[in-house]
């Protein structure tokens, strides 16, 4: 007997390489969503996949290039094929290397663009054409403050993140009117990782005082929007630590 | 005996003579927040008042004008001294009167500006002075697009807008690290209440299909705001129908 | 005999107290404008008056609180009735005051937004009306920084500058298409004025480095987009020293 | 002999196919500056340098693609070389092909992010070298509303100049503390070009009544940005016609 994917309901996030993806996946786990979530190794993936089900709910890693066209066409057709139609969708791709401008490679300039804006321009598009045909879902992008200010250093991030705030906008004005919640969340501030961790210990040490961001504490937000009645939508929302300088 | 303020939390809520400040005070009263609310005439907030106390909460009208200093002063220091402390802090008070620019008169400029800003000045800094000194509290702002952007015939009420969001902003980045939640919401859409009904009904008839944003639905939002916790705190989010263009 | 004001053509500078206001009142004699001036003090515009004459120029000052509905009336009526038309008008007045929100008094929150808004207000509506009734003439407004974000210290002059921006961007949608040119100037960093050299003088040691701005350089701008073809006009630029941070 | 490129200066123009980077090149050339211009087809830049060397002025049309790393190179290693230093850079190439988010295919989002994004990175980067080796120079960038919002149907347009303008912005801050003078300008309306003349015969009949942009007008603004000295500096301007709604 195949699964009903019929009474499903299914959260795919992409780039769930990091701590808020795996929270957010596991934030909508809890509320009954089949967490679907991808990162280029589909092993690294397995812990966050075997934690969620340990929770006792359901859960499937993918390995998948965001970048590529037919990897992307062919996991949107797995998982409304196979587990459930794709209710919410968040795309979670960061790739923040600074550099000067006159240092910046051109090929670092492309990757940097290809994974934090064309794979999010895949992916959201792929998912887009089915949730317009149900008429209804969500899809939400993470953002930063690159995507409103460009700095020095910055110009690669920031120019993908201005192109992916851009995206979610004309999606949102676009699909809105379509039963499409389209949301940009802007992470202004450091979040409690491994990376910061161990490359910011003197930022990392302002955890104690709550100073960096916890992922269990975004992941409310995308839920949150998510739960928005559509007379009430929220298409951007901003997240800093209380001490944080802006 | 007199009542123990000392396990009480009051919110307060500038302007409760429309339908979202009174959805936002009764949101905090199911919390267990004493609703404490203010417009110029306290006989029309009693309705309100009695709403909320037949739902079994504690609720307070006060007719106070939040325009003049002394009266802020007084409604400030008989909440804290007679009810408990002002731990979140709602301004909604709106005035939004259209008129070209050539025929604006002085008068109403002035008055557009007074009601939207300046007394969102003085309600805010007197509350302020008390959360700074316990260390904590949050203070929401009601905004409008008119707030972001100037328009033909808004020149008044996009100005207090602005300079109210300026004020806003100015407070999240002064006492944001002394541990006060400062945040403003940008309404943009029309909300469901007598005026719409009365003067758009073309567009009040958008209700059906949720194109009015519900003052609950408003509400909801003041008390996630005031929930998040310190880590990752809004400044500010947008809120608009589904259907609306934007 | 009287003057024929037929062929003449005015310039109005509503706050010509600083260097930045005379300059720019100067830049259009330098153009043919008869330079008419304000400032509360008409004796402390004498200076500036002659040394516009002494350039072979005419050039008047009035003592006029431009805070007065009655006093801006009479100076635009008296101006257009013994000088000539009003072409161009340009606003002025700051009142960047910085101060704590926990310890800014109601009355200068009032103050500062009546010197640099409200008056801005009072005299562009007057000067307006008579432009439209010609079909023609540019308003230019004195914008900051504080005009487009809040910081901490700055709620008052942030607000002020904000609503003047907000004007001046719902006048410019509104009286655009009647054929006159709103603009909007945002001086970003400091002018090279006596109050500079007297309170900062390190900052005012970058001058050897062109690290702060020359008034006559602020009042090209000025001219500059007074004399943009219609087809092509500028609402806002802004300007800052190259050493600027921002 | 050879020429002396020591006392030469060069205006560099990148995509002047249309009307208005040859109105640019040309304005430049009347004040003395070598104009060299470029666009994939070099034949098709023939009449453009005819036109400038008939008024007396040098003018170079080089066949190059902006978006090929190594074609790049060589331009501007051919122009310093052979004919003098770049001291002003305008980066002028667009892309607008409106179309709904859900049909957009991932060649062509690729390719308007190619053209009108990466090809303005590789061009300014490979020019702000040499700019800063010489301690002077300006980098234009030609921008659009599309670069500040995005909207239904512009996903992929609004992505690109969002990045540009990104770029722009954070090359302003890092290169602006080294005397480059890098400028952004929006322009808000349709051109009088062929394009709309052919295709939108309503708009371009404005033209009677200056509701579209002349390209002369435009180019006016990138030579005055040019001139300002770096006391005060615009990064940004926006140009549109007077009747234009915004």
């Amino acid at each position: 007997m195949p699964s009903e994917p019929h009474n499903k309901k299914v959260v795919l996030v992409i780039g769930a390489g990091d701590s808020t993806g795996g929270a957010i996946a596991r934030r909508f786990a809890r509320e009954g969503y089949i967490a679907c979530m991808t990162r280029r190794n589909a092993e690294k993936l397995q812990p966050l996949v075997d934690a969620i089900r340990a929770e006792g709910f359901e859960a499937h890693g993918f390995g998948s290039d965001a970048r590529k066209e037919d990897e992307v066409a062919e996991l949107v057709e797995t998982i409304e094929r196979d587990i459930g139609p794709i209710e919410a969708f968040v795309f979670n791709i960061g790739a923040n290397v600074p550099c000067s401008i006159l240092d910046e490679t051109a090929r670092k300039y492309f990757k940097i663009w290809e994974m934090a804006c064309f794979s999010g321009f895949l992916t959201s598009q792929a998912v887009a054409r089915r949730m317009v045909a149900r008429g209804r879902g969500t899809l939400l992008f993470t953002g930063a403050t690159a995507g409103l200010r460009g700095a020095a250093g910055f110009a690669a991030f920031a120019g993908a993140k201005h192109a992916l705030r851009a995206l979610a906008q004309s999606m949102a004005r676009e699909l809105g009117p379509k039963n499409i919640h389209v949301a940009h969340v802007v992470v202004d501030g450091a979040i409690d990782t491994d990376f910061i961790r161990d490359n910011f210990p003197e930022r990392y040490a302002l955890k104690d005082q709550d100073g960096i961001l916890d992922p269990e504490h975004i992941a409310e937000n995308y839920w949150y929007l998510h739960s928005q009645p559509r007379d009430a939508w929220t298409f951007e929302l901003d997240l800093r630590p209380w001490i944080e300088r802006w």
